[in-house]
């Protein structure tokens, strides 16, 4: 930690907030400036509570050294974490390129079950589909919430498909974790702290997706809150931010993707359909995520995207996703050989 | 309802869209261009749920005229809605500027009684303090939780002060609405949708933030949700958004409030504190919020910011405080004479 | 300025470090942490160029404790600086609240001197009206260019009224400081550094308004080249940021007034009209301007906004004006008893 | 053009509104809607001028169906443009990848030289370096200007390689247009109107770059100025676009690429160096801009990054860049072939 004092600091401002450090039980050095002075502190394990210094009116400002979170730093854990998904299914490190595809919403039987035999025929081994959903109106279509668990948890033993929905209440954990394989905390969730730490209790699979508006930073301290209750089965997942443009529906931001590989080991993949908002921005997306290394994708896939209750418009078609899924695997294929090759 | 059509968009298409709009039991207009088609929808009460026109690729962009919300749009319910604090204090309309103060969480028994005391001897009618405290890091003061609600409920009947505290979770509605009087409902949990239903069935005042990265249409369809479910009881809370700017902790965005009472009947109150996050800019947006037509204004004060356990830089001394509200009684006066003469 | 080291850093690299911090002509001061080591850099007289450091792959930060501008930092010059416009109206420190009026584009004779002769009978001294105008399409009115700065030069000298214009090109300077008072530097071409250098070199008065997603920081660093190349009268226009909200036409960031105001000693200036994008934020937000310590605001008003060529939307009706007029002025009167009897 | 009355718009309101539209020469059809009433514009070619309905009180919105924009539409132009750099090179539509690499800043003539001739032994045609340098800080290193510009014209013809430069000034056309090949606008010049119609008078090719906070629809308004000054050789370059995020320099906005593509025939190239700001993010997202169509990519390499006046920390070495070209060859090749399979 740096402590920045302002011009006008005297000595004894100096000398009072040394002591202060001191009271918490760390060493201050005073480094003089020609300007000013700003003094650094020595001695902590992680993240200090600046909270006794906060306030002060000799300090212009604090600049933390040490990040908010530790257990999920590659500082700490600098292998890569694979996670497996229902027993069988991998993501992370070297394994393959992970894909989950689904409905945005579970809408019937018929819906899911189509598309679940569907993604299964192609050898895509994850479902997704939403039984609860947060829409911005209350007019809008909300999901079929618990009949919705219920097709999902029917689904997956007929295809043998992995399941994963979102989950928006800390008290649907339980019933959540009973029907399905990953819990998916949604974006409008993601400090959504009761939830995370529920989760957390669970050995479950969590896939957490980045806020609207959310530095990298609060989300990797969202998944310490996971991490921190007992639950290592961490998967990021990018989804696009929100920024000025409205042209696309999100700002898909790509470029985290290799630096969050660098600042955790978690495994991370990517979400094209939220991030661009526009199917015809899907393939070039997802095959962008492949390249800059993601360990995988979520895609909306519909049997009928012009019917489709929620997200219509950024769903694929199956013959779409079937096209997607083959470029895909085709350039996952090159890149590992480059890899390979390097 | 606008659907603006593709240049190439054909006859064909234009027949078919119509027709979907004819099942949609509504009625199309087409407006012919010279560039392209649009076709207005009429016939619709209220929002058009237009998940069977999305993803047709006739079509350029859907607008809709219609807003997400209507209970609480002053289309709807044009005079001001006064909501009643704890069967006595009342804000919105013509009621008088409301002040709530408090620390920013309640740390002790000592710390909350000193400040309710200080509070009720200003005049100040609405004690805030945080029990259950949303942190960034899991690594931060969480709050005293049940701990802290007792002390609220305790400190209430001491000081005959009305209680506000934020609510994270729908399983707390029911405990935390026993024992204080305004349920607040965080900027992070703005779109917590299982959160703003169970509030919404109670009759308890409550307090909306506006979320981080959240426009007004989205907040107020957030408020919506409270008064679908039963409860008009909703003020809105303006406290600051996130941009680009890092100079303050968030962007005071005081001129929506204006507008704000333009489209909606519910009260709006002004929080300096979060949207600035320095002490030094409190006092300033705080009598800004008055000359904007803000019904009121929440502002974190505590007896010993220096070592407060958290938001400490932007909590007010005592005496800082007792300035603030000299300041503002005395806008606020002139403010109405000022409104009176017009 | 403080060089935070990768975890990795090995003790070679720090003293890598220390000796190039040294053939700078500087000195280092190692602070060595639990996790990571960090260099202080002591001895320099304002910002450093911290260019042989960057790239170093032992360095995690490089952060800068001085900031990118020193003459117009209130640490260097701690008073108030008053601008002077056209020898006798001034501006910032404890000059009377000034007023700027006009329509957003010169359109003709009779529109300008319309307005001007109305604005002089309500007692306003400096006239705004763009000649030059910055448009997004090329297929939108541009301005009437020079033809305008005639008229804005006629109606001047008929109406005894000052000038302000905006100026987008580094060779119109001259020609355009012989026919105004003051010279507008728009939001677009902030960071336009060769007209900034350009105006820099004369001695007129600037107005320099925020860039559409400036930081305070690059602001300052702005008005720095106009100081740097020896003109001193300055004055800052804060006219709203560009944000994710599309409910107004910028963000209007009124709270960075009172803390440019501790940052510099330059006057600053609010445009509600750019900042709100709509007529009827113009009053309240104008009125804020004035409690948040604002030394003046600028606002569109046109004989006849309904036929406006550009921004007929913010622009205020004579009648309006008149009326904003006299609330600000009421207001200005009271926020100054209120400081003297402080 | 759509224009949506006010819920309290009168029937006489309406008929002002048509008789208005009649006298701009076009033909207003009424939308009747349960809530309120809108009223499409038919008969217009391209962009109507608004200003005699804006103001309007009975207006609520105003919605533009046609843009800003015409002679960079595809809806004009549907098949790609390609244009022909140095009267050798060609980028845009089925044209080889287009690499551009070289220095942030010209620094000194070896520097120039060195990179000149590394780059021509890797097959690089475009050579870049900067001039005139835009800095946040006068205190700032500036460029070389005039001498950098001489240096330019110097190695690209001992080199034989073509050079694109930043110019900053609509004075310096004439004489930057005689030294180099390309000029460049950039990100703080993007909506410098005058700079983009001087380009424009010429027939040199024009690299322009996404301003740092700009739509997509404003960027291709600013292609348009020089269009319609008679230059049809544009080229557009994202460089990534300003948010919250702090974690790169800005935020690479890949998505959009596919998505200009589709709405302009001009080119479109990727600088990885701007959008990212570290060297470790140049390799992943220049690889993402090939798989989401890009028709190139800009890189900031440099002999010494370590010390370089400006940027050092995201130019790549000559070793790092070798790399990056290798493997960028193979994605193209391995692009091209897998689009001739599809």
């Amino acid at each position: 930690m740096l402590i920045v004092l302002h011009h006008s600091a005297t000595p004894k401002d100096v000398g009072n907030i040394k002591k202060a450090i001191i009271r918490m039980g760390l060493k201050p050095v005073a480094i003089p400036g020609a300007e000013r002075t700003a003094i650094g502190v020595i001695g902590n394990q992680g993240w200090v509570d600046d909270t006794a210094l906060r306030g002060n009116k000799a300090i212009q400002e604090i600049i933390h050294v040490t990040k908010p979170y530790k257990l999920v730093s590659r500082d700490f854990h600098p292998r890569d974490s694979v996670v497996t998904l229902g027993g069988t299914v991998k993501v992370g490190g070297a394994s393959p390129f992970l894909m989950i595809a689904g409905p945005c919403a579970v809408e019937s039987r018929e819906q899911l079950l189509k598309t679940a035999l569907f993604l299964k025929k192609t050898g895509v081994r994850v479902l997704r589909g939403g039984a609860y959903k947060p829409r911005t109106s209350p007019h809008s279509f909300q999901g079929l919430r618990e009949a919705g668990l219920d097709l999902l948890d029917e689904v997956r033993k007929k295809s043998g498909l992995l399941v994963v929905t979102e989950i928006v209440s800390p008290e649907h954990v339980e019933r959540v974790a009973e029907k399905v394989d990953i819990l998916q905390i949604g974006a409008r969730n993601m400090q959504n702290f009761d939830l995370l730490t529920e989760v957390g209790r669970t050995r479950k699979p969590v896939l957490l997706k980045r806020g609207l508006s959310a530095t990298v930073e609060e989300w990797l301290a969202s998944a310490e809150y996971i991490l921190v209750n007992g639950n290592p089965n961490v998967v990021l997942c990018e989804r696009g931010i929100r920024t000025f443009e409205t042209a696309t529906r999100n700002t898909a931001d790509l470029a985290i993707i290799p630096l969050v590989r660098k600042m955790t080991h978690l495994p991370i993949i990517f979400d094209p359909s939220h991030a661009t908002g526009r199917r015809d921005l899907v393939l070039p997306t997802a095959l962008a995520s492949v390249v800059v290394g993601a360990h995988g994708a979520m895609v909306e896939v519909h049997p009928d995207p012009e019917h489709a209750l929620s997200d219509g418009p950024q769903s694929l078609h199956f013959r779409e996703f079937e096209r997607l899924l083959a470029r895909i695997k085709r350039l996952a294929a090159f890149q590992k050989q480059t890899l390979a090759d390097a």
